[in-house]
């Protein structure tokens, strides 16, 4: 097959010599992968902004471009290929770096990250054993020690003992927070269900003969009802069951509401079912919050259960000496769920867990004949994954390049620019701040002062009534802001206390990316206000309404 | 902070104008970054025959350069980092490349895959919902429509149907084997456990109640004696307990026993014990053996059961139409992992897992209420992860540049490569060949003729200590080689029919590097010969004890 730039008129076909040459001899530099490297390397938002179109095409034309299901039989030059993933596929991506697209977790990257994941990628470690990853064993343990000491903060000696242990684990990395969160219950499972008499473990034996060796009517994991939807995957996966996963009410501020969480945890004592974990949040998806993570830990030992924090979105606050108080109580749990593609501006998918006690995780401890031997320390025998990539890298890089103080400064400016635009919300008399920022996060609609009044005044069944009209011009605005491709915000649906909990449709707001300024703010809001004069068929009837009482 | 190449004397320190500095301006192209990208683009081979050094160190000699737990205070520059990888990280980590390195399952890769890499990792989709992914999702769909067309061989109208529909999926992107094999096992336990009468299911309620419903006395996977460790973490994870995954001896062909699978399905029959999974493997890690999937799925079909077929190694093999019908039978398996990262030649981690019954997955479908909304074609909603990256782009360019008949002829030369090893192996009177290649897999030992006449005639007694001994020197043998760093073949402990299925210990090969030729597989024969040589521990003891009674 003749796959690089130098085309000949006849068409493709793969040979032994061009197939060898693919492995080795690279296209020469001025050729269109070489430009689109260039144009990367140089700028990489010049590149993205070039190459993404702004206009939202909807995904059903798209999909006319990704129809075929024949793999060719015939080979694409390299140059050519290039040229279709431009056109059909970057062009069509989304620009989640972009400092207007402030809807979704992801961010713009510290430029070093680039060349870094090429390095990695050529390097094509695996670090499911030592074997194939040598040096990245460490490193990965590293990091590993580096995040359990910023959660946990032990001392020097403890480090030195258990870092490096064979037979202990700080921690698993992994592709993100739905699998450390899997793990770390899967983890919680097996010690509390663990061996005993005659009884080999569930590990071993299974649930059923598990819940009957220990005579409970039922296992369970406590978490508000903000929880994140990996937990009722994980119970699923677990074999516990999405009923089994209880959401405790939150109290007006978004946090899990220990005092129901205590008495819901007296219950089931008396009913002898087991608690698999209580869940804290630290940084909920939609709204940002922090539970009251110390009170959860002390709810926990009193109840002898594992007590696990989910903060895969606030667990980077711990790098900020100003703000690390919002996760007090987080190095009483035994494990915790961290993010590092979120607010630690790695890409896609680092994630891990850690946990308090190095020995914590043997309860998921597997061998094999030929890795994971017994005594070795290869990663893999305390992952659910196997073969892995080197990610762990990117992350040590940038412990080391942006550096705790760095990090601070990046966590600070998100906080501070979340309660600038909860501010010029507020200000706003046409807008209605629905959740104000704990961490970056907020929600809020659009709500002109006029009907707002009237939602203060009208009775219940006509709140209702413009709630309902309200949340269609919430949609409204989102998707037509959405479509014009110059800004993003998402949306979603969240209880609002002071409409009777009634889930209300608001927009929701990340402020994570480090090129967002505030002129930028000031436009979406602006857009939006804009947009909703467009609407014709929410916009006059809500008006219409409200002027009715007035 | 500093961390450009710009240097000043003074400390680097974090500044918002220096963090804002890497989120936007690249170093000078003639930095230590910009060099390594130009010497990794210009001849990747190179870069890393340069970079990592062939001798073996110490795993804790390595380690003390990862010894620090905690998070740096100051900033690095970056260019120092940089040094600091090549030098600690880059140049102790393994030549998973090089094509004398036989013995993982890692290969040199395409050299449009990094330009590809950098591309994707830039671009920073989210696969888990069509807001952060756009143009990603359908070409993921499509690549599992692709994946599964080479499986299952439907028409065009099947794939026009199924493909893009929003209720289905043809399979599971994911990050590797392990987590494609959990996939399908977990979507065989909740379509075996699902809802039915006042059962909600065990998704929904969990294997205790489950159980209970449908009152069976327990659950197991059937498996080879060479099935994939990943297959009892799975169990363990699934609630089902290790213990009940059940392994099934293979013939002499490494090849499950298809007469012992059926007696075991009759017996479990009549114990009442449900079969969640027959599972078939393709490839298996330690001998490349591939089981009579079509006898397999009919056993499967006669005790109506779901059948797996774990072909994250082989699934590959299906490109190849030479070869393809040594996986007869896997088109009428429910489901199949293949790895892309092995055989496909693309870098860590990419599986997948695809399913014959578009429905299938609906088992383990999930939702929330900010993303995967019902009806979305969000494909986190049939995962197991959630934010993942956008590999699939890397399979999809792989698959259109190398094409159908390029991974034919990647596929036959690596069997015939194996088949070459095998010949010399037999043709050199002091080696043993333990297991033929049936992929392009194979193990052997070093075991001189003189020792390899007396255990033909010696009793079971003398054959078990000669063997003791012949271990001895297979580990001493590919431990001195891989410190050598010249060349690398792992070593794996299987059960040898004629030493009365005695666990033996013996070298195992992988011959998937294209870059790999016939003379480089010479000299490291040769150089094991050379090696036993060396052993002063065991080979003289070996002669001395053949020669006793010769």
């Amino acid at each position: 097959m003749s796959m690089t730039a130098n085309k000949s008129a006849a068409k493709a076909t793969a040979t032994e010599e061009s197939l060898h040459r693919i492995f080795t001899i690279p296209e020469a530099p001025d050729s269109t992968l070489g430009l689109i490297e260039q144009e990367m390397s140089q700028n990489l938002a010049g590149f993205l902004g070039d190459h993404i179109v702004a206009k939202d095409h909807l995904l059903t034309s798209i999909e006319k471009d990704f129809a075929c299901s024949a793999i060719p039989e015939d080979p694409a030059y390299v140059s050519d290929h290039m040229h279709h993933l431009l056109e059909k596929l970057v062009a069509q991506s989304v620009h989640t770096s972009s400092p207007s697209f402030i809807g979704h977790m992801t961010s713009a990257l510290p430029y070093f990250i680039l060349p870094l994941s090429k390095l990695m990628v050529g390097l094509n470690q695996n670090l499911v054993k030592i074997e194939t990853s040598k040096a990245f064993t460490p490193l990965e343990r590293q990091v590993l020690g580096m995040m359990h000491r910023l959660v946990y903060q032990e001392d020097d000696t403890f480090y030195q003992r258990w870092m490096h242990s064979a037979k202990h684990s700080l921690g698993a990395f992994c592709s993100g927070g739905t699998v450390a969160n899997i793990t770390a219950l899967w983890v919680a499972r097996n010690n509390l269900l663990k061996a005993d008499g005659n009884f080999k473990g569930v590990a071993q034996q299974g649930l059923f003969a598990a819940l009957n060796h220990y005579q409970y009517n039922g296992l369970v994991i406590l978490v508000s009802s903000r929880g994140h939807y990996s937990l009722k995957k994980s119970a699923d996966i677990l074999g516990i069951g999405r009923d089994s996963v209880i959401a405790i009410p939150t109290d007006e501020h978004n946090r899990i509401d220990c005092a129901k969480l205590r008495e819901k945890c007296l219950e089931l004592q008396q009913q002898n079912i087991a608690i698999l974990s209580i869940v804290g949040v630290a940084g909920t998806t939609e709204t940002g919050s922090v539970d009251l993570l110390e009170k959860m830990a002390h709810i926990a030992q009193e109840f002898s259960c594992h007590f696990h924090v989910d903060a895969a979105w606030g667990g980077a606050t711990l790098l900020s000496n100003k703000h690390r108080s919002i996760l007090k109580g987080v190095e009483l749990a035994d494990s915790v769920t961290i993010d590092a593609h979120k607010q630690m501006y790695v890409p896609m998918g680092a994630g891990l867990v850690v946990f308090k006690n190095p020995s914590l995780a043997s309860s998921i401890e597997h061998h094999a004949e030929y890795i994971l031997r017994k005594g070795s320390k290869d990663l893999g025998s305390h992952t659910l994954e196997g073969s892995r990539p080197g990610m762990a890298m990117l992350v040590y890089a940038s412990l080391h390049i942006i550096s705790r103080p760095g990090y601070e400064l990046l966590i600070n400016q998100s906080i501070d620019k979340a309660n600038y635009y909860a501010q010029i919300i507020d200000q706003h008399e046409d807008f209605e701040l629905i959740t104000k920022p704990e961490l970056c996060l907020l929600t809020y609609r659009y709500n002109p002062k006029q009907v707002q009044d009237y939602l203060e005044r009208c009775n219940e069944k006509e709140q209702l009534a413009v709630n309902q009209l309200l949340d269609q011009l919430t949609k409204f605005i989102q998707k037509r802001q959405r479509e014009n491709g110059k800004s993003f915000v998402s949306r979603t649906r969240i209880e609002v206390g002071k409409y009777q909990n009634r889930k209300t449709l608001v927009f929701r707001v990340v402020l994570a990316n480090p090129l967002t300024t505030k002129a930028i703010l000031n436009d979406i809001l602006q857009e939006q206000a804009e947009l909703a004069q467009e609407s014709i068929s929410f916009l006059p009837k809500l008006f219409e309404k409200s002027s009715q009482l007035i």
